[in-house]
């Protein structure tokens, strides 16, 4: 097996929604099985039931107890739900929701243990898993592998990325989020990642306003000028190359966004519906920000269109091979700095400067 | 003179803008003037000026006094501002600023005095205007011809129309500023505009929430519960056809709004983003709920490419046209329902029933 084969841990999502028919069509093409090993985490019972329903492409599976046992070239299946759990499409059921959560955790402690390499999880309905056990992915993977707050969300599409200074709050709650230390620690978390999961050299980073036009007018809100703006100096500090604020309104229609290899919107929808509408149905999110590599496509469980073969597989397949992408990323950057050359002292205020290669670094 | 020609009013805005490059593009075509009589409040002066420095197409131009005079077949202007003016082209200048106003100005008194028909206003700049003198074109008209809060802004592209619910504010301020009074107002005010202005018989309106999701999850805000959808019953009392609320980032993505006749949005950069990603330059803006009829280019004063013949003139063209129709449709909407049948009332409860004709309505 070649050794650069990374493997993908693929929790299943919601059994009543898109998540096993984006699954199938994804591995469809044998191709992808060249640069990964996929692991799902469900029931090759409820793949198989999915896969007649809807007449899809038969798919090379191989069932096997643990991720240390995936084979290449193959859609590997861990089954590790309720083996008599019923498929009712469309439908939001308990069951589906308690196998959902079942499935992530398993999937976050193989990953924990590093038996598989980054996770891809599929759509799932928040609705409908145990109340109190799951408080979205995020919050999921920065009580495992970090700190609260920690994590950063992106939406990546192609060269397009946006990150969320906020999450999943009332918008009235918005304003009163955002603080100086907020803004700086996120486009300082952004730039880490634009550099080390991006390979961008020296990231741009557009910042967007909170109220409307850029903060030129104080009866339109003075958050960018006692909040955004010096939040940006802080991170400028830190090395972080950051413009703005822009006015979210003319950046996205005329195109400017194009410029920058990074955005950050202040707010959940601000991001959302530019992002939706630019990218359509192939946008993936990535939580950055946290030593383990997690996207998803951005979409949701679709009980609309539930088996009835109508989903689009492509933001799935693009969170594939991002996740891939990305960790492969980081293992080149740390190559990179793992074994960086000394510093040079030079012994400066005489006539013949000297090199001095025998001092320690800081 | 065709009695059909509509008079259209418009105040040149910004000198050192694109105002009267696009003006001029517009007007290059001939065939525009079958449908109405433009009126530029301004300057021969500096129209001549921006046609020379861009070296434009000539038009014919007609130098007038009063709006009474102006004929038909050519772009009649009344110099209404100082004669030795200077263009600064791309500069933010008080001069241009008042001169602005002043066009304004005689333009809506001309509007009110029934001598023109319609109001079509160029792009000003509201940070060189005179402060106390103007805060905002829709604030004007009200003052003028309504009362406060009664202007809705719409925003039109083809038969895509998005409406304002709160207008330039903060946006710590929108949560608060939302009731159910002002929702069923603004919807009532929308459908009315759908009927008269744009002849749709029986409208459809969606609704956007104010928060992520569509308001079924508390800990996302209540607005929704508390206040969105007690605005949509009021109006659906007075025979307003309203849905949703709907999660604006799926809704624009999707393609969902094709599918109504209007858009109802909490806050200006929940319309102003998707509906310039989706409009581009092309976007009308229309100010609604008053007895005149007002459009404008969706376009700002543009002084990063002022004087450069850059600009396009698209918006401005749809927007001349969309006053037009307006217009006309108000007037066909008179006519309809001017002389309307008299209801007529039947004696019921006996074997044969009698149509009463002189009974009076109530």
């Amino acid at each position: 097996m070649n050794e650069n084969m990374i493997k993908v841990g693929i929790p299943h999502g919601d059994i009543n929604g898109i998540s096993y028919e984006i699954i199938l069509k994804t591995f469809e093409d044998v191709r992808i099985f060249e640069s990964c090993i996929p692991i799902v985490y469900g029931s090759s019972k409820v793949l198989a039931y999915h896969r007649k329903v809807m007449d899809l492409q038969p798919v090379n599976t191989n069932s096997i107890n643990h991720a240390a046992d995936a084979t290449a070239n193959r859609l590997n299946i861990i089954n590790c739900i309720d083996e008599e759990i019923k498929v009712e499409l469309s439908k939001s059921t308990p069951e589906a929701g308690q196998s959902a959560v079942s499935a992530l955790e398993r999937a976050v402690n193989d990953l924990k243990e590093g038996v598989i390499d980054v996770l891809l999880t599929s759509p799932l309905n928040i609705h409908n898993v145990p109340s109190g056990n799951f408080s979205g992915h995020t919050h999921c993977l920065e009580s495992q592998f970090g700190k609260e707050g920690e994590a950063l969300t992106l939406l990546v599409r192609d060269d397009f990325r946006l990150a969320l200074a906020t999450g999943q709050v009332a918008l009235s709650e918005v304003p009163g989020l955002l603080t100086v230390d907020l803004i700086a620690n996120k486009l300082e978390a952004f730039h880490q990642s634009l550099v080390r999961d991006f390979m961008v050299t020296t990231p741009r980073i557009a910042v967007l306003s909170l109220n409307p036009g850029s903060g030129t007018d104080d009866w339109m809100g003075k958050e960018e000028k006692e909040i955004i703006l010096p939040g940006m100096k802080e991170a400028e500090k830190k090395g972080v190359y950051c413009f703005g604020p822009y006015a979210a309104d003319a950046f996205f229609s005329s195109g400017f966004y194009s410029r920058f290899d990074g955005v950050l919107a202040m707010y959940h929808d601000q991001a959302l519906v530019p992002f939706r509408t630019i990218s359509g149905e192939e946008g993936v999110r990535f939580t950055t920000g946290l030593p383990v590599v997690r996207t998803a496509p951005d979409q949701g469980v679709s009980y609309d269109i539930a088996g009835q073969n109508k989903a689009s597989e492509t933001a799935f397949r693009n969170a594939l091979y991002l996740a891939v992408d990305v960790f492969k990323n980081r293992i080149t950057d740390q190559k990179i700095h793992a074994n960086p050359l000394k510093k040079q002292y030079f012994e400066k205020g005489s006539d013949n400067e000297k090199l001095d290669l025998t001092k320690d670094e800081d």
